[in-house]
């Protein structure tokens, strides 16, 4: 990919972001209102639930025999090595807010988080090889977006870094890998056909996401009216 | 697994391979004749036909939902981003040799290095995750075993290292790997279930390679007696 | 699964139909306006997207390990056999309507339409091996819910049963397999994480089905207002 | 396929079945001795244990999207659907000559009987989608080349029909497999390409079958030396 090419690429992003966080409920809410713990620990149990496949479907890109690069390949099994068990950083940000979570008892994931993963692997083993850098693209690289939402979690909630670790340790991982998936791209996303795949796949992972985080925000207002099993647990578990 | 059960293991695989190394029509043949060139040329094809899935096959182990050990699942992926491409090296050999053959013009795989492979994937995505450490084990630790015949390979055709990258390399980047091997089969094989998967693949892998050498063995035979495409295309690509 | 449990998903599902039917806007659309001949167009196009994938999910549920039931495996393959090829009723229907389209043809599905697919691949080989039948459940039996806008899009459009044989042969061939899915789910959906597997998938597949619907209608409104390249794809072939 | 091609792999099918009859130990030791009963419930244990994968990897061609024949795929899941569960007729077999083996209590697979079911996923789901057939294409037609040995194990064990469905059943179902598989070959296998990678597929797997045999052989052989644990439970569970 030609660098005016990614520059374009660089600004449907933006324009991405811009659109879904201002649809995202889950995100105005936290804007306007002081955050509930909950509805934050909610979020990063759904967050452990996804994050615990990416080196998977990861991994899965690199051993596709339609591959055909080996850089690439090599990228996808170094970015999977890197990104194995970083789930547990989100349960140890769970469990250091005040929760006390075995890893096999959080609760199942959200039907929205589940829709989340089945796309990830869908595109990770069929279609285009080099569609998921499209989802790796906006994660690896969206803390500029998000830092602003992050800050107000950390202000409402009082938390330090040590219970952001998911989001502190990864803003920093990320800024290299942010760096390596850029790269990337530019050589081996080069026909219009790998352009719109790839662009495909940032935008509807990204949408995905966002409809988690609502999903996540959805299941605190039934919390809130008194019917969800989720934000039971979660307070059954707090301190408890 | 202990210090002990590892010497078992490994006087199990000294064993195994008196016994491989003695039953083989290939090995045998090398080691009582002057080394036709075709022979080695074709079974650094058959080398070239499964080498080509051993990173893909060793992630594939890393990305199982079961695996459930961070550390293994690291060396799973670390160890399929230093397989990535090897078989470019038997290929390199092979026309290092003298013989002009690009990737896509190699002949099909033997039905025996077809059983190989699919036996490796089916190791690596069933049954016990620790199972293919038995595979492992073997191939990154074989050059003690097969030396002497690499050194008669060697003289018979007047081979200097750059013909030989595949095994010279191999034997350097294995040692290492050999060691790590160690270390992980140390770390999670547990019990005596585990002991037993992991012997099991061991044997089965390293008779399976012995069945491909010694098709490779018939099919020269065949060759010779002059029926054989393989030798027929071999002998046309030969300073071709 | 007993009567009474049996009764309640009913009407679970028909409390879903209700939600879904009257938030989306392509239904709202139909009901409301004059049907547009590229809307019910494209909207085939997306069935013949997904419902190419349903006969191999389905037997992708049989061909699993932990399946453990030979009856409900039956089941599956049976009803794979049967769907085998229905895509191409859609693709029948719309040339019937005087668009030219070979198979090969087609616009690409809209991301909605893979999240569609890739979840119902993730839910046939993942999880809960009952939980597809969620998806059958409503999927063969939903004509009576749909029932109203078909009329609606038959007489806007003056289609007769010749240019509606995806729906009208499914209404037909659907009532069997509703009997068998139903005496299926009462006899392997047995314990009330079942019953939750089941009903969640229930409800996804049909938001997701529904989000599809919406994505047609979305991509619709595009098109007139000029930048739709589906919608000028169609614009093109049709009676072209 | 046409006629004279078909013909000529009948006539392929006969010299090797001739040639692995000869070859075989196992089937020698049946010929020239009074039949163990331990040797022939040793091999209904591996009959069981590759026969319960059948209909699965046979699914998984008809799931491939590669496929790209309705009339095939049909056949596929409609094959897999008679399949299912065919290895109870094995067990019940074994049962019946006086052993007591739940389902889940036989030993495992031996690991000749691991690499055939390996190979056989890897032909079903890699490579050539129509190249099963040359599986299905001796199995299901076997039964004229080992009646003799069956004859012979029925005698010398005093079998009756009941003690042989697996044999007995197949013989009959597969009368009528054996025509639609013929039927299916003539229908796509069109091309050189097609009729080698059938070709090999069917030496392959009866290849691997009678290796699996003689593996059954070499396991009796140990026990009567005093170190098959196999041997000794089959002891165990005779009339126990």
């Amino acid at each position: 990919m030609q660098h005016e090419s990614f520059n374009k690429l660089n600004f449907a992003l933006k324009k991405l972001w811009d659109r879904e966080l201002s649809r995202s409920k889950f995100i105005n809410f936290i804007e306007n209102n002081q955050v509930p713990k909950h509805l934050y620990a909610q979020y990063l149990i759904e967050t452990y639930h996804y994050t615990q496949h990416n080196a998977l479907n990861q991994a899965l890109v690199g051993a596709r025999m339609d591959i055909n690069n080996f850089s690439y390949q090599r990228f996808c099994f170094h970015h999977a090595e890197e990104e194995v068990g970083h789930q547990m950083m989100a349960l140890n940000d769970i469990n250091n807010m005040g929760y006390r979570f075995d890893e096999n008892e959080l609760p199942k994931a959200l039907p929205q988080t589940t829709v989340l993963i089945a796309y990830l692997y869908w595109i990770s083993t069929q279609g285009n090889p080099i569609q998921r850098l499209g989802y790796s693209f906006w994660a690896e690289n969206c803390y500029s977006y998000i830092a602003p939402i992050l800050k107000k979690v950390r202000t409402d909630l009082d938390l330090a870094d040590k219970h952001m670790t998911f989001f502190v340790a990864h803003a920093e991982i990320d800024s290299d890998h942010s760096a390596e998936v850029e790269r990337m791209i530019k050589k081996v996303c080069l026909t219009e056909q790998d352009s719109r795949d790839l662009s495909e796949v940032m935008e509807t992972s990204l949408v995905l996401t966002v409809n988690m985080m609502d999903a996540v925000f959805e299941d605190y207002q039934a919390f809130r009216a008194g019917h969800s099993d989720r934000g039971t647990l979660l307070e059954a578990r707090l301190n408890g």
